[in-house]
């Protein structure tokens, strides 16, 4: 009976193969026997109230299989047959690799990171779990992520795995299938660990080496992994491709279909007669969610407002009032940091930063995760970038609350990768990178950005800030508490300097992603620039406003300012422009001005002092004002 | 003796913070025991023959604190009081964090990298000494890292060490300073791995955990650390700011200066009476290179020909005759794989992939690293591209040879801070991505490249080749070969197309990075593009052309474009530009036109085949017409 169905499951997947003429089989082929007994025994989901937040969680961190998921999809009635039939097609809910919808749970492809992800959802559920179970437990649910060789061998699977045995994940469940194939061949050549050893060294529970071939076996592995104080590795020894005669244990089955000879054998290798359809496992612990209404009213309420992302007035004009004279002429990772104390008041908020706590200003005087339950909304993450990038990910998959991490600009190119999984599954995110200029000085060029603002703005759906005062870091981290589908990238700098010199405001043009800080109707040039940079543009000003009508235009998102009307972002044109920003981007020549000169940085720092610094990338008041009067008088 | 020797090395390191006024003192303080051990007893280099390809190699991978090493330098009368004095000063020999020159091995200081570049050194010197050695062994030496908890906890460290387990690099010797304090504090709530078991699970021998204060316990961890069929970690503990009164053993001391007071403290805690100056153990094994040239005169001459990096003359035009009807019409990444199989050939060179030689078509038949001794240039990285990229950094580092690693262009941002590294240490290597636009299809947004192009190309000193044909391919790899002290990566499609519209070739100028294939002396329109999405651009001006005159310019590398005599790059002044390129750099602007427009993609793809993703893209030849036309019957 349910070899019948597991064979079908296969068949099904190695036939939508060869429909699509492309995809990956060997995977679904492989991790048939454990992934259908999951499906069916084990993973707990009820489809008909697809957002319970008490659901169990699936992820398929080996991304390139994920045909198995839509095949068990329409097994139990989600997908219909339309859906598997256009697998990898324009448009379709199957496509080649996971893409986050109501049912996938999260994006996944590049290798490595699903692992984290998963990890991510189990963290914040342990958060969740502690504010909100009281007798009753509403929130105790499973994440079964599947990851293979690939996955293993990536470091942010390893950085994500050691962070969470530290913190005793025990809801995570790690599905390892280890076929010991990859797409360079037999891994034994580059891949030899004493995987069992690894994941004792991180503290993890673990289960097997045992057959994932083997129905006894796999039940039994599942069984005893329900229950553990530790997160759960389950190592799995499969066959690839399992069981096609000529390809299985072979690494050409990855990822290329099979001749019709062969698929005609795999066919007749199982004396399938029927497709049976089966109901999934419906997870009943809801029930007990109409208790926890009734005796916990006030958690009810707390939770269904974060669950409704319904943030409580915050009163940023207060916290304004009460700060300002503090954070005149200071760092603006200071500035933030001041703001950060009053929003981190809220529940639903959790952040962290990877071990710079202390430079990126993001802490709070709230100690680590778990250290007492009571104050564990900032997690420590360690020396580990990437994963914690991935982490946020799963974090916010969850749904529940608002969530930021924190380190280096120049250590953002350590999770590059990771930015774009996020904007192409329209997740939500905070990042709050510091030191984001030259300025930082003495550690050198290692430490010192040059391309990283530009990369960043970059990315599609991507939105960065980069404020300059205590006003705009307010609109800055107002926009980003609200934005829903987006990540946010608020980018500090590490040195204090002259932040008050902006004498108007005018909040409704301000939102819009730039505004004039200096504005004399007509001019003679635009001194464009944001954040930090701007102290130098209005020294020059103030010298050659005597002579000259200088306007300055803080363009603290240049994201933000992208997307607005045609008529708004047309201020540029037919006007003389000067653009000065520690970085090298040089996107403001899209803006059609009459004439554009970027003094930006196009080479690596030194280990140095700032006056130095600024002699050696040119950007001093001298220069600057050179400039200016070169661009004056220039005649077009 | 030692004792007064150690402590004075200790004090030297406080003063220097404290006359920088800021640096890093916790490190140096804390390892000055094992270090200056190591230094004086077990680290073997001639400083009058810096160069000797035989000496020991040292990295800092926590670069923080190489102040020691400098200290020690000056200790051997290498660098003088000036240079010490001028720590973290403008042009200075001491930088904050160690930058690569004669003396200095390796830059670092973004943690877990370092690790990763002694793996590379370690595997070059291995495939070196197979070619080398016979019974005279002439590269026999070690590589010692030094790394701290930071760095275990790093992704990039553990993907390196795992390959370096499987590769049984036994001539590296990772040297762990386990103090168990980080920025963030107490490491124990956020990194509390089993290390020993950890790196025997990764096929190492481990020496330790034992004190890093204990002399005698140095010394019998070194001398037994010298003779391992494996790589060798020693785990030594240490305190964190040793000697300070008030900080040691507290993350203060990692990033900030004494207080006067407090510096008095510790000067007192030593009863130093005079600095003692020692020189340096010299590599006594240089001797044997006599009896290598004697005996061994073609290896000799070999040797010394790859040291000095003269290249045999290969011969491009055999080579294009030979294979270029096999080459037409082909995707690209097949066509640079017919010119890597006769470059291969020379035995200096070392290529690899992370998991995708089959899709990269880098392998050339050679099999993997150690599985036969004589076919070991083909280094299978496993799925480890952060690994791969910084181990080809050491790999580099060695100067024998030329090198490459190759994987799948979207792949490239889990690699993205290795890049800069290169460029700030003017390190060679040729990183070979393919699979270079959305075209890849199927597969989906995941693996669809959209800002890794732009985000490249902005690193100050990369060069990226985007090539179209056979002879644009043998022309990127011949200038990347010759450069020296660049990195190089050769962007390839992985779909076949039309490449053989090109008629006319003219080197002198192809070599500039840009060139008209389509030129008509005077024009109404040039379509600037490069790579496979010429192919659009030809079938679209032999429409045109009929009508109208359409030049076309490749543009195949902008970075080479971009370093040309300013009368070159002004080709497009008052021209109207179209430029074509599946990805979102808009840098074209920058070459004043008089009026451009960019076809690009500023959003993400969709798992779908090439024809609805041209057309989900616009980039259909009904569209290009139609905006040719609109932009020649423009006004100015």
């Amino acid at each position: 009976m349910l070899f019948n169905i597991i064979n079908n499951v296969r068949i099904i997947c190695a036939k939508i193969v060869q429909i699509a003429k492309s995809g990956h089989p060997g995977m679904p082929l492989g991790i048939s026997d454990l992934f259908s007994i999951l499906w069916f025994y084990f993973y707990k989901i009820n489809f008909l109230n697809i957002n319970s937040i008490n659901k169990d969680k699936l992820i398929i961190s080996n991304g390139h299989g994920v045909l198995i998921q839509y095949v068990l999809l329409y097994y139990s009635n989600i997908y219909n047959f339309n859906d598997i039939i256009n697998f990898r097609k324009f448009n379709s809910k199957t496509p080649g690799h996971p893409e986050k919808n109501e049912i996938i749970d999260a994006s996944t492809g590049p290798l490595g990171q699903g692992v984290g992800i998963g990890v991510g959802i189990g963290i914040k559920n342990k958060i969740n779990s502690f504010i909100f179970n009281k007798k009753i437990n509403i929130i105790n649910n499973k994440i079964w992520i599947i990851n293979g060789d690939g996955c293993m061998m990536e470091g942010v699977s390893y950085e994500t795995t050691s962070l969470c045995g530290v913190y005793k994940i025990n809801n995570i469940i790690l599905i390892y299938d280890s076929n010991n194939i990859s797409i360079d061949g037999l891994i034994v050549t580059y891949f030899n660990e004493n995987i069992r050893m690894r994941f004792t060294s991180l503290n993890w529970n673990i289960i097997g080496p045992v057959s994932g071939h083997s129905y006894y076996n796999i039940f039994k592995a599942y069984k005893l992994s329900l229950k553990s104080y530790f997160p759960t590795l389950i190592i799995f020894n499969t066959i690839i491709g399992f069981i096609s005669p000529c390809k299985s244990y072979n690494e050409v089955v990855h990822g290329s279909i099979f001749n019709k000879n062969e698929f005609n054998f795999i066919i007749k290798n199982y004396c399938i007669k029927y497709i049976f359809k089966k109901k999934i496992l419906i997870d009943n612990k809801i029930k007990y969610f109409k208790y926890f209404i009734f005796f916990y009213k006030k958690k009810y309420f707390e939770l269904i407002r974060i669950l409704n992302f319904i943030i409580p007035k915050i009163n940023y004009i207060y916290i304004y009032t009460k700060n300002r004279y503090n954070c005149i002429n200071k760092s603006t990772r200071f500035v933030s940091s001041v703001l950060l104390k009053n929003i981190f008041i809220l529940p639903e908020i959790t952040g962290g930063s990877a071990d710079l706590s202390a430079s990126n200003l993001t802490k709070n005087d709230f100690i680590g995760f778990f250290k007492k339950k009571k104050r564990y909304r900032y997690i420590k993450y360690g020396i580990r970038e990437f994963g914690m990038s991935v982490i946020n990910y799963g974090i916010n998959l969850t749904k529940t609350g608002i969530n930021f991490c924190s380190t280096f600009l120049v250590f953002m190119s350590y999770m590059y990768s990771s930015f774009r999984n996020f904007c192409i599954s329209k997740i939500k995110n905070i990042f709050i990178f510091t030191h984001d200029s030259f300025l930082i000085g003495e550690d050198g060029p290692s430490h010192q950005p040059v391309e990283h603002l530009k990369s960043l703005r970059i990315i599609p759906r991507i939105i960065v800030f980069r404020p300059y005062n205590f006003i705009e870091v307010i609109i800055c981290w107002n926009i980003a508490l609200k934005l829903k589908k987006n990540i946010v990238c608020i980018i500090l700098s590490r040195q204090n300097f002259i932040n008050n010199e902006i004498k108007f405001y005018n909040v409704k043009n301000i939102i819009k992603g730039g505004y004039f800080v200096l504005n004399k109707k007509k001019n003679d040039l635009i001194i464009v620039s944001c954040g930090a940079d701007l102290e130098i543009c209005f020294i020059c000003s103030k010298y050659l406003n005597k002579y000259f009508l200088i306007n300055i235009f803080s363009i603290y998102s240049s994201n933000l300012l992208n997307k607005q009307k045609k008529n708004f972002k047309n201020i540029f044109i037919n006007k003389k422009i000067l653009f000065i920003e520690s970085s090298n981007d040089n996107s403001i020549l899209k803006y059609k001005s009459l004439y554009t000169f970027i003094l930006g940085i196009n080479k690596f720092g030194k280990s140095s002092n700032t006056k130095e610094l600024l002699k050696y990338y040119n950007i001093t008041k001298k220069n600057i004002i050179k400039i200016c009067l070169y661009i004056i008088k220039k005649k077009f």
